[in-house]
């Protein structure tokens, strides 16, 4: 395949970088900053990774305006860094070699709603709960849910996905087409709005979870859903992680179109339970949900019941009410939160790995196995129908001793899960901290084909450096 | 972006060809063939298309022998054409420009069964209908039909959907990961097992639909679904075209998940009931189906008769044994060959356009009336919940006259369905007939993007050359 990038990735010279920020500032006035606080701000701020601010952040409006920081950053290699909502947890933000963060938050337009088509147009700084309220009287609703109000631009950076996609896929899956600027400046559209296509390569898809290594996205076509005619949640209790996953694949196998089945464990539990001031039973919980017809969520409600009983799972306790459900999931909504306050000052390194649902029981029990014997507090949330889970390792920064435990610790689980035909992130995403991890999931020939793709479009990798491949 | 390919495509020199083939020859032994009469079959057949022969057609076994035979015509830039039931529509499988044909079909395995977690593992030889018939024991099934018996590969290759395919998605949705041998000979995997992955860029997405153009499938990791406890299906007569699309619309938006919802027009009922001997109503008719439990597919079908009633649909026939719901389908599954009978003699141009759902109605009907004012006989089928229609213009091959107005009928449809944001092929995929509406469709930015990553993946051009992308 081709030649290698053409020289090593280095941050700009002082020269080179002042004569573009001072051709961004000419043009975009108070939306161009290179204040210190703010450009820390736009770095990674929600993980150990070191924080890495960009040289300077631009605050564009429109697909042109991206177009024209990408030329003035490509014409003398400097780096572009897309922002969203800063939420993602693996230094995806972070600016290695310094560069322009681009960020997308005033470009924040929903430009049409195609209620009959069922999909929406919207620029990439729009945030979920944004869209949802936006959504909501025409009785629409955006399904993929990653827990933070994540900008949708960046939900596509990293293939985002969270408690719906069970049901409702990820958003591989609810992107319809894209609007994006090339390192070339070139503003292409990768796909029409019809629902499929069979017209060449899937640009799409291609883009989706590229984390901005490849292009900026300037716009986005979503797929939408109708509001179900009625919604019922449930949670039970299990003796074992082990009993609730087998729970789990009996309802995904009986073919149930459960819309959420969120596994917490027992740590995770105790911790809602004094955070949030319940009393659950300290056992691993499924928290599950239903969309569907009145009878249908009744009916399915009744047959995840049977097969939760069948597993050994205590009484199962379900209501279609929205407040009733409210405080059934209260648990599950506060989870971070109440994870977190198990150690306050800690800092939670939140991490996912993702396998063969068949697998999950086995990597589940070996991951609570391994906290315990590694000395680590930390919790495990799931979207176990999915197979996938997140570990959230409480550590003490200034204690480099629980710093390596804890490093070592997310090495093995990553192993653990390739192990099983996993995957080192289902859904967070590569950055800067799982780039080590690529070649084992995917040989040499696929990361150099990775490579290759990247060295064709971004020949002089200005496109978010240091991210997702090393060169 | 990159340099254009380095040279046209032309023809391998005979002596080149000839050391390659008596490579090929030695190796390969009586799984090797230049028989004319084998070559000309494995070029297209289905089509007005002119049948253009491989040199020579090649059985491996595996993939190394794939990797083999892609080595051995990589050092020589020999074309290799990769080759499953021969069942593609738009001259996929032609060889404008020589080169090897390598037919997959004794790759034909089921590798693997995960019924735990509903996915399996076959060879692309394996056909549609083999992988039905060994699943169902198992109380599985994988739901992407496109009609014909086709190969896997050859549906990864196309991005293959269907009827099914409202329901459950396209091959793009159901396809896990891939094995595939590059232009280089070697041999890559594009992902794990796992349900979802954030782990780098979408190869699977990038090879499914690239039309063999990329690399050669030989492995296939699927997404399966359980045979629902409860399927039923019902026809229903429409007043006009306009009609049933309003009462498909009305029954995706209300969220009824209806897993196959089909359109004939008034033309191909009344061939259905000259073939098939039937007394449907020669009007617009959908023919729709739903999977569930016994009382979901009862409330869906319930439901959609009461929408059918709303659009002044007639009475809704509906019936959950499977006996009765065949007599109810016959005209839909007999639709090709009905329609073929109207022109003993005739040759079938069967092409497909996607539009958004909300412009379907309008785009029937104009094509409708396209097919009266153009003096062709021809029937539109449609896989409405996508908005994806067929038409099969019945064409006299000798009548240079009727080969003309059916050429620039489907210009016309692919203008129509692209000034309607649709696509040139909801389905088929672009071979050789539909390359030239890939720039009027994605504009030259998207177009050059799909060129450039052909370029660096295959930059001397050997796989199935002339097809998807003009270089």
């Amino acid at each position: 395949m081709n030649a290698p990038l053409r020289q090593p990735r280095t941050r700009p010279s002082p020269q080179t970088l002042d004569s573009v920020l001072a051709q961004l500032a000419a043009r975009f006035g108070e939306r161009f900053s290179t204040a210190p606080a703010l450009r820390e701000q736009h770095a990674s701020t929600l993980t150990w990774a070191a924080n890495e601010p960009p040289d300077a952040v631009v605050f564009p409006q429109d697909a042109e305006e991206v177009a024209a920081i990408v030329r003035a950053c490509a014409a003398h290699r400097v780096p572009v860094i897309p922002f969203g909502a800063g939420s993602s947890l693996e230094g995806h933000v972070n600016a290695p070699f310094g560069g322009v963060c681009v960020d997308t938050s005033r470009m924040n337009a929903v430009r049409a709603v195609h209620a009959e088509d069922l999909d929406c147009v919207v620029e990439p700084g729009v945030t979920r709960k944004q869209l949802d309220a936006h959504l909501r009287d025409q009785g629409l609703f955006f399904p993929i849910d990653p827990g933070a109000d994540a900008t949708l631009g960046g939900m596509v950076a990293t293939r985002a996905s969270g408690t719906n996609a069970v049901r409702y896929g990820t958003m591989r899956d609810n992107v319809v087409a894209l609007e994006a600027v090339m390192p070339t400046g070139e503003i292409v559209r990768t796909a029409r709005r019809a629902r499929k296509s069979s017209a060449g390569y899937d640009l799409t898809r291609l883009l989706v979870g590229s984390e901005g290594t490849l292009g900026i996205v300037t716009e986005i076509t979503l797929r939408l859903h109708g509001i179900p005619e009625a919604i019922s949640g449930g949670v039970c209790a299990f003796p074992s992680v082990r009993a609730a996953c087998e729970a789990t694949i009996l309802t995904i196998q009986s073919g149930i179109p459960v819309a959420r089945i969120e596994l917490l464990d027992a740590a995770q539990i105790r911790a809602c339970n004094a955070y949030s001031k319940l009393d659950l039973a300290e056992a691993p919980t499924l928290f599950v949900e239903f969309h569907g017809t009145r009878a249908g969520v009744r009916e399915e409600a009744e047959r995840f019941g049977e097969i939760a009983r069948e597993c050994g799972g205590g009484a199962f306790a379900w209501a279609t009410e929205a407040e009733a459900r409210g405080r059934l999931w209260q648990a599950r909504h506060d989870a971070y939160w109440a994870a977190m306050s198990l150690c306050p000052g800690a800092k939670g390194i939140s991490t996912d790995v993702c396998v063969p649902i068949s697998r999950l029981a086995e990597c589940v029990e070996a991951t609570e196995a391994d906290l315990a014997r590694s000395r680590i507090v930390g919790t495990i949330v799931g979207h176990v129908g999915d197979g996938n889970f997140h570990v959230l390792p409480l550590v003490d920064d200034s204690d480099p001793d629980e710093v390596a435990r804890v490093r070592a610790f997310i090495d093995r689980l990553v192993e653990r899960a390739l192990d099983m035909e996993g995957t080192c992130t289902g859904e967070h995403g590569v950055g800067q901290k799982k780039m080590r991890f690529l070649e084992a999931e995917h040989g040499p020939g696929a990361l150099e084909l990775m490579r290759t793709i990247k060295r064709a479009i971004d020949p002089h990798d200005i496109m978010n450096p240091g991210k997702v491949l090393l060169p």
